[in-house]
């Protein structure tokens, strides 16, 4: 794969830090941000200076090392408490994306299963499993280009939403994962990147990471994917999701829904990539997933300039959800799922 | 109605000027704009000072008015040929809406009908019919509102996108004057109004002035139309037209069209609303009409602030067009048409 960008990794040993990119001041300034507080952790996934499902998985389980190291010396029950005590906080910040919970468990799970260590001990064994996160992530990235990139025909129109790329996860991204890969076989795919409003992570982060990549990339307003689509450019869609249901229902960022939608209108495929770890079974339908509600300033001022009556009523969800029958197919680190329903996703990947 | 601005207005006699909101400062500062010459006119047109189709026709004719007053003393084969040059300079302003060829085709027409006048004579007639298709305007958009007043229910959900409402005409609008009318009525609607990226008159202009009517009214941002739609929240969607084909397509602001697919998926009506003046019976179908690419810093500086890459690629056409199958009905002055196809359309307005 072509070189990327890493997103989000520890740097040092248990007295280090985790060093991130500052993907709020995307495309203007690319700086990386230290991280050595778990409150700090937690005000940089509110404020998605670390975004996208993967990515805020792995931020919290390094967040949960930063947030614990500091009582290595306590006894373990002090310690398990504390533990406890910050994985809530963490798990406080953003309420859709499964893997932030799935990561924090994980890292509980595994300090139970050394119940005999000491403090000290289970904090190298933490930061050990949230390396390992990290890690198989980039890992899950690269299955899922492999897995989805024998979807995309030769100079195909690829649209997509958000930013499901390097920057949404450890390194290779999960709907631009089957892009990149195209892109290194040497397929000249078109991508269309929706703006992706209010929050711009279409053309700040992914216009950015595909031009860096040297993929042909078009810039679009959201409202502009259907005329597209109208005229014949877009051969496929394919976006992330924060959350898969156990039917196969995708929350995902705001105006995904609307694309899945439009797509079916005009008989586009529409794909959803993500890893095994985005899948919530205790969730059975799309319907029980809860769905952020943002700031109406992030839309009234968004770029730092009011775009609409100060005190004006505005509505901004984060996530939509797009029922599984508009999914032509789920692509996940461990196969293709189509049609996307319940047993096929539990047949894949609770087997 | 309720008391509306004067969005363009002629002050004074035929050495006065046209006032109108410098629509581009709102909802920051609320300004009136002073303009005493052609290139002004077609400066404010081509930045938007100025816009929506039956305004810019308005527009159009007084800023004729503006550019052949100072040739007054000229003989009249002079006159008529410098009235012919600017009426061609100010038609290349933009190329989509038809109000504005339209509303220089009657000037001229107005002038070659007073073949015997001089060009002092020919002046204060074309003042006197600026003022006329200024007043019209008004009378068109209030029969506008009571042709479409019927359709909508108590307490209706209305979705809207851009701006038709008085700052894209005289006075009342298109789009919002059954809207502005309900309201009147004490029919409580709920109005949700779609940012409309990349320039934001939904929410810079359409929600500023609801709220000054007293009228309820959301932002939304583009992406989360289908979203609400699902959600059961939108018992219909209204938007204005800048020129609507012989049978019925309607080209309108980038957006409508993906609303009107998505309105025809969730079986929500879908209404365009606008004067007779708009309809372009030489224009066969919507594939005929030509769609104004803007440039790609409205998408990548479109806040003052850079939001996408400096140099990556954009598409940004300003319109789509929606073809007559998606729209309920057409609500113009003369009465309602629907089903919407060239034989009503032809029997209502050209009978």
């Amino acid at each position: 794969m072509a070189e990327h960008v890493k997103t989000i990794e520890w740097v040092g040993d248990l007295d280090g830090c985790v060093r991130m990119v500052e993907q709020t001041l995307l495309p203007e300034r690319f700086e990386m941000l230290e991280v050595r507080d778990a409150a700090t952790m937690w005000d940089a996934i509110k404020r998605l200076a670390v975004r996208g499902a993967p990515a805020i998985g792995i931020a919290a389980s390094m967040g949960l090392v930063l947030g614990v190291r500091g009582h290595r010396d306590a006894d373990r029950a002090a310690f398990d408490a504390k533990l406890a005590e910050v994985a809530d906080y963490l798990a406080s910040s953003r309420p859709t994306a499964v893997n932030l919970f799935w990561a924090l468990e994980r890292m509980k799970r595994v300090a139970g299963e050394h119940a005999g260590a000491t403090s000290s001990e289970v904090c190298e064994v933490l930061l050990r499993e949230a390396k390992l996160i990290r890690d198989e992530d980039a890992r899950m990235c690269r299955s899922i280009g492999e897995q989805g990139v024998g979807l995309i025909p030769q100079g195909a129109g690829i649209l997509t939403h958000c930013n499901a790329g390097g920057l949404a996860t450890a390194e290779y991204g999960t709907a631009l994962a089957p892009i990149f890969l195209a892109h290194e076989k040497n397929n000249k795919v078109r991508v269309f990147a929706d703006e992706t409003r209010p929050l711009l992570q279409g053309s700040r982060l992914t216009a950015w990471e595909l031009g860096r990549a040297g993929v042909d990339v078009t810039v679009i307003c959201d409202n502009m994917a259907a005329q597209l689509m109208k005229r014949g450019e877009v051969d496929l869609v394919i976006t992330g999701a924060d959350r898969i249901a156990a039917n196969g229902d995708a929350a995902n960022k705001i105006g995904t829904y609307s694309l899945a939608v439009l797509a079916h209108a005009h008989e586009i495929p529409f794909y959803v990539a993500a890893p095994s770890s985005t899948f919530d079974f205790a969730t059975a339908t799309g319907d029980d997933i809860p769905i952020e509600e943002r700031d109406a300033d992030e839309i009234r001022r968004g770029f730092g300039k009011l775009t609409a009556p100060a005190d004006v009523k505005c509505h901004s969800p984060a996530f939509d959800v797009t029922p599984a029958r508009f999914i032509r197919a789920l692509i996940t680190e461990k196969g293709v799922i189509s049609p996307v329903n319940r047993e096929n996703i539990a047949e894949l990947l609770l087997a």
